[in-house]
């Protein structure tokens, strides 16, 4: 079980934010990743589309024999989160864990969330974070326009778009004085930047795949599920779209060299 | 047969601005639209995986009896051009009405061409004016930007990201000096104003989406299977995902009160 590999999955490339942390704090561990490219992205999607598509992501990566699962997506962890069997022993969201850090890491008790449209709707960061620490004000703000730009590689701060895009859906953020801010969907870590340009270098970024990733190291440490090998962990990396199209654009998230990248149905 | 309905698909809402035409041409005729808003958007995919969506959007509009479709979608179009079941006697995609209105109406024989990057990867619309008007010289460039724009509501010439992708897509054709701009996605005319501003009101814009329609009247004359009866037809919306987000995006393209809404599986 424990020299098992690590599945992680997201509607596209955002979840590779997360795999690279994994290889930081986990270089030995095998690394299995879902990239469902064929129907990116999920978070201008309804609620019902979205678990169903989740379910077959998780589907594919039990069938593989994965000993955890990270559902390095926001907008899944946010319409999957209070389930049994999610957040459970061996599979892990990323909005738990980005609450646990940003509650741990604000001062004032003013937190930011930025996300996609459909975990915005579902309200789960804020619930949480009510939960975790009732006196927190929560400011939350869908941003629609940050995946497309990164999927499209309008990421740099030189990037007038993108930094128009960012001041108008932060400045309302900046202006209530959060001191802590939640990037709920995991590609924007590609655009700290930017957002660190509108809301001040004052304002802690917390990014909610590296977090998931973190969470993930201790809980198969807690359960003896660590890997005994000790060369270099392998990457396999899975897509539903075209191979070629996935590593042109992976290529900007994570070096994927000696890597494969192969073809996969999960429907 | 000639009362049965028009059926019109797209990935998802830029196929309705064909509806708009139709209805306006043809006000008698039934339509039935499917927009795959469950797997919008298609332009960012792979040609495999834009073909087999693109039989499963036919198969669910023929099972309905349509007696005429119009791949009312750029991407679709571009990649199904050529095959013989398509662009056929009871089907038309939007490249070729496109293409000869553009011939038609250009004077210097420079013509533009933007579309999603499937489309222009395909180098479908190129091919096609080159053998209609091998004498002409055609500048195309792929817009990603502009699908998530529209779909987000970005569509105004005050809004500033919209019009620095503008000026970033379309500077380089408004040198080449064209005179016809093809519109090769369905989503642009809603960008008609930016684009104009961009590229100088001289130069003319050719909405596929529209020609299409026009090209679908001018068939279904020749064939006499126009309806024959001279009540306002009705109009039924399918979509793959939320019928609420639907109706709620849907708006911005087309007046839909009186239609009825529904979701549908088209796998």
């Amino acid at each position: 079980m424990r020299n098992r590999p690590i599945g992680v999955f997201d509607s596209g490339l955002g979840g590779l934010t997360t795999v690279n942390e994994l290889r930081k704090i986990l270089p030995h561990e095998d690394i299995i990743y879902l990239g469902d490219t064929a129907r990116v992205p999920y978070g201008t999607k309804s609620r019902e589309t979205v678990l169903k598509y989740a379910e077959q992501d998780f589907g594919f990566l039990s069938r593989l024999g994965v000993k955890f699962t990270i559902a390095a997506c926001g907008t899944v962890s946010s319409v999957k989160v209070g389930e049994d069997s999610f957040d459970a022993d061996l599979c892990t969201g990323v909005i738990i864990p980005a609450v646990k850090a940003a509650c741990r890491a604000t001062v004032n008790k003013r937190i930011g969330v930025i996300a996609t449209s459909a975990s915005i709707r579902s309200e789960s960061y804020e619930r949480l974070i009510k939960y975790v620490m009732p006196e927190a004000k929560v400011f939350s703000k869908a941003c629609p326009m940050f995946v497309p730009l990164v999927e499209n590689g309008y990421v740099g701060r030189e990037c007038e778009p993108t930094a128009a895009f960012a001041r108008e859906y932060l400045s309302p953020l900046k202006d209530e004085g959060i001191d802590v801010l939640i990037l709920g969907c995991t590609h924007y870590p590609l655009l700290s930047d930017v957002i660190s340009d509108v809301v001040g270098g004052g304002v802690k970024l917390i990014s909610s795949g590296a977090e998931a990733a973190r969470c993930a190291k201790m809980l198969l440490e807690q359960k003896g599920l660590l890997c005994e090998g000790k060369s270099a962990g392998k990457m396999k990396l899975y897509c539903t779209d075209s191979p070629e199209l996935f590593k042109e654009n992976a290529s900007r998230f994570i070096d994927i060299s000696g890597a494969t990248v192969e073809r996969c149905s999960v429907e």
